[in-house]
């Protein structure tokens, strides 16, 4: 089962399954997190939009918190040259970075000049939870979708802490829906592929995370306890721009697109800004 | 203006404002997100309760996000000897960290054994805010608390980011109410104080920061939309307990008293558990 969030009128979120190039809205008032906090099955009422026509939320817009995992991927820390975690690294984003499919990835050139990519598969967490152990972990998980972990590189590497390059307005591209956990049977076999103007840019499977989903929800929910609608990003691929030679960053209109095998793909294009207003 | 979050009957969460060492409930609704949001004037209802009886929430129970400033005071930076920053460095505690006056700061001793405390100022945002000028900054903030931004030394430093560390559930103590930002004519002039066991371990002066709270507000809206009840807690001065030689940490049964002054004092005692389950 897909779940969307998309704009009724422009204006309220609503929540609608996804089947084929259709959506179909739930009979439900509230927003993701409402839904999923409801525990209720999915009703649906009898309108039938085309997907295409609709603007769609972030799948998730109101997260209590977005957790996420760095160097997750053995070849992704080699091309950083960072040593293998023994942990778990745990980051964050905040949420004012959540955009959603086909919305613009958004920039101001006074503040970052280095942006990048970084596709992950992102979990979406189903109930409260706290000192979960690894063998209850599927059973606490809504759904899975894609997200963009887009990163500013100069301020992410100028701090040391990630935080700031992690998390500016529009850097969270999440959705396009979330898909149910049940429609997810093998989260730890799913190809996973970045694409900027049609060129592959990072092409992996989920298989390769050094640290497994259940694994994640387990260590995370006994050091944070977990609420419905929070978001574990689980890290990404090789392939990410600032590591090539040269590196390559993202630019004004280019477009990304972030695949996940039984998920979807999740398509944002690029606005560089020119500085709104000074500081003082 | 003094604004505490309550417990009534010990369920729902209320408002209520604190005069001398009464509480007035708030004829609101909602909690104190929902009233900064609402902008409403408050109107008392007719029953007073006696404020040493009545369980505390947080000062704000369910912010957007929490951004926490490092090395804000020259002092605090140079016992870590650390370079002073160009630039806010930018962090985040994850909500889940929330918690209140009187309550206590729990860790598992199988996750942190070096557990430390930090005073610090904390700035709650009134409105949502984006690229907004030093100027404007003073009228966008609803008001202020004291905060401890109780830190796992082992975790933050040995991650390198230091969200895993700054994020235990229970390590973030924030009220004991808010005052609202017409009673703090003078935040850059308000005496800082931390007592473990009644010994003082950190006195400053907010005057001490290297960046005002003005100039934070303004720093972060050019990067984050900034949205009522959001938390920024804006760095502690020298004293904290990994930099004493000796350092000292937290122990079962301490007590940890952070005062600021015409704010009021934030008062938390230790609780150490053992490890409540394995993880696999």
């Amino acid at each position: 089962m897909k779940i969307a969030q998309f704009y009724d009128q422009e204006k309220y979120i609503r929540l609608g399954l996804v089947e084929n190039n259709e959506l179909r809205p739930l009979d439900f008032t509230g927003d993701m997190v409402d839904f999923i906090c409801s525990g209720q099955r999915p009703l649906i009422d009898d309108r039938v939009l085309g997907l295409e026509k609709m603007t769609l939320a972030p799948a998730v817009s109101r997260p209590s918190k977005i957790i996420a995992i760095g160097l997750n991927y053995q070849d992704h820390a080699e091309e950083g040259k960072a040593e293998l975690p023994k942990n778990p690294l745990v980051f964050a984003k905040f949420p004012n970075s959540l955009t959603a499919h086909q919305q613009p990835i958004c920039w101001d050139a006074a503040v970052t000049k280095k942006v990048d990519f970084e596709a992950e598969l992102a979990v979406i967490i189903g109930k409260r939870l706290s000192c979960c152990l690894e063998s209850e972990a599927g059973e606490a998980i809504f759904g899975y979708t894609c997200a963009n972990d887009v990163s500013a590189r100069d301020l992410q590497f100028g701090d040391g802490q990630w935080i700031r390059g992690k998390s500016l307005d529009t850097f969270c591209p999440l959705g396009p829906w979330i898909v149910t956990a049940d429609d997810v049977p093998e989260p730890q076999n799913l190809d996973i592929s970045c694409r900027v103007n049609g060129v592959t840019m990072q092409s992996s499977n989920t298989g390769r995370m050094i640290f497994s989903v259940a694994f994640l929800v387990s260590f995370l929910s006994r050091h944070f306890t977990l609420f419905p609608g929070d978001v574990i990003l689980t890290g990404t691929p090789s392939g990410v721009g600032v590591f090539r030679e040269p590196s390559i960053y993202l630019k004004d209109g280019d477009q990304v697109s972030i695949t996940i095998e039984n998920i979807g793909t999740l398509v944002n294009h690029c606005q560089v800004r020119e500085a709104v207003r000074p500081q003082n």
